[in-house]
């Protein structure tokens, strides 16, 4: 099947597009309504086999899920809602065709759950790994952006659902996991697992920040928890304190670096790949994030630290104070 | 240098952004202020090293001024004026940075001549090949849209500038060329190099058919003249007719082809990556098409047919009627 067969093979798979949608995929470009007064918010990720995914690990679905959740994720970090995405897919050699739809599988599960329409893309082979590039384009009304420049001391830092978990995942993988194997029997080992294949994008919650003006700044996780303090302070111009006790460290994550004589709190403060949002609260708003936290569906608010004049980076454990330690490197 | 060197110092090499772009690189996603009113317009071309370039004939600086060239294109063939970019890098092992750096400064050429802002991106490593991908988001009126579909029996074709030449130029290089080594003695076959390493969007040419309402359907030359009447008559339900001895072939390509043996007229409607526009004119819109020759600062436009009733496809030479050659296939 050539370029033009596979992208009319990909036309056919997805869902009716909403009337916003004036031109979709077979021209030379896509042509949407723009919510009216809104911002746009762009942003682009891409998943590369062997930097960011093992086809050993994690089976095409998971890749095509995961490549619109990291940017469905970026997304929410902004206080926007998704509204369209651009999928460029480079394919190997000889990737069979149902590899393709079972990657389109985990995508559209992704993009009918985040309400956003696949628009178009771009389909070209490779003589190198398997990637998956997606761009997603979102929409926040004027002064509802949330930057990670926006923080004050005295600011609150949250972190949503807990950390460590993607990082102990992909660890039970390299040890013992390949595709078709049993997934551990510890239900929150198999989570971990769970979370490192398929992150849940902060879509809600990122979307409900903005919208009533909760957070200050706000990040996602991609690169670990301790990065996000990290940029948010620096961005904001100031420092921040964390208190290793606060962490919401995922059990299983506990679990698996405790095991392995592994400080879980730096593991799980360095580790990347969890998907949550860290954001930065005034005090005044305090009010309304209980608001947020009935809206946003269970997702678990946990206070990590705060914003400090003081330009430190430190973690708070047992009374005594420690630098930050260094995010998760990609690259 | 790690990922976020590299995108500071990316950052740090473009010019001031416009007061439109909100939030620039380095943060979560882009956010931009929307022009009022118009549509958005959204595309994504890869280009990979092995596939659409060869590093042995273009330089880091001719991959980048592609990279963005055709994505403007393909805005351009939609009636749409460009505006924002993301750049996608995805970087094999021991790229040297002054390539990236060179890569920049083609990108950033056709950026300035063409109104685009980078306004965000990803940057990557990858085991595999060297791939710049980009997303060029641009914006249009309602009802100034030129899709594919839109042409009409009777509609004449018009195609800008020469075809042909890209090829050529790629054929040259094929036999002759690698990098530092001379260019063509014949100035025609030096622009057919040209050309295939640089070709030039017709970013104003697409903006002016497209808001003085002139063309009827529109499409790029990407994958080829040939493929382009295809097109954009099996998406009108429609046929064309292409007089052979109207086409615009480029003169270096004419006779590249003839010293071969090769049917210069199926060569030229054959080869890809000419990046010229191929449009459907109504009748009715004759005397804008004039209007729209003068604005278009010396772009040649030339009357190759018409979309017939007929759906056929039919090359007309020597009073007989031939077959259209298949387009140019990348894949």
């Amino acid at each position: 099947m050539g370029e033009r067969g596979l992208i009319e093979h990909i036309r056919r798979r997805l869902p009716p597009p909403p009337p916003s949608l004036v031109v979709g995929i077979g021209d030379d470009a896509a042509v949407a309504v723009a919510e009216r007064g809104a911002l746009q918010v762009l942003t682009t990720d891409a998943l590369v086999e062997g930097v960011h995914f093992d086809r050993r690990f994690s089976t095409p679905a998971d890749i095509g899920y995961k490549a619109l959740a990291v940017n469905v994720s970026d997304i929410a970090a902004m206080g926007a809602e998704p509204r369209l995405a651009l999928l460029s897919l480079i394919l190997p050699p000889a990737l069979p065709l149902a590899d393709i739809d079972r990657l389109l599988d985990g995508l559209l599960d992704v993009a009918a759950r985040t309400g956003v329409t696949l628009a178009g893309g771009n389909v070209t082979r490779s003589p190198g790994p398997l990637v998956v590039d997606m761009t997603v384009v979102g929409s926040v009304r004027p002064r509802r952006i949330l930057p990670r420049r926006g923080g004050r001391p005295g600011d609150s830092l949250y972190v949503s659902g807990t950390i460590g978990a993607a990082a102990a995942g992909l660890g039970w993988l390299t040890e013992h996991g390949t595709l078709g194997s049993e997934l551990p029997e510890d239900p929150e080992m198999a989570d971990c697992v769970a979370r490192h294949r398929r992150p849940e994008p902060r879509a809600r919650l990122g979307a409900l920040l903005g919208r009533t003006r909760t957070a200050s700044a706000c990040m996602d996780l991609s690169d670990g928890l301790a990065d996000a303090v990290r940029q948010i302070a620096e961005s904001s111009g100031v420092g921040a304190r964390v208190a290793a006790e606060a962490l919401p460290i995922h059990r299983g994550a506990a679990g698996w670096f405790g095991q392995r004589g592994v400080d879980a709190v730096l593991a799980s403060l360095s580790g990347g790949d969890d998907y949550e949002l860290l954001f930065a609260l005034p005090n005044r708003a305090r009010g309304r994030l209980r608001l947020v936290e009935r809206q946003a569906r269970g997702v678990q608010l946990t206070r990590i630290g705060e914003l400090t004049k003081d330009k430190g980076l430190v973690v708070e454990r047992d009374g005594a104070g420690e630098p930050l330690p260094p995010g998760f490197v990609h690259f």
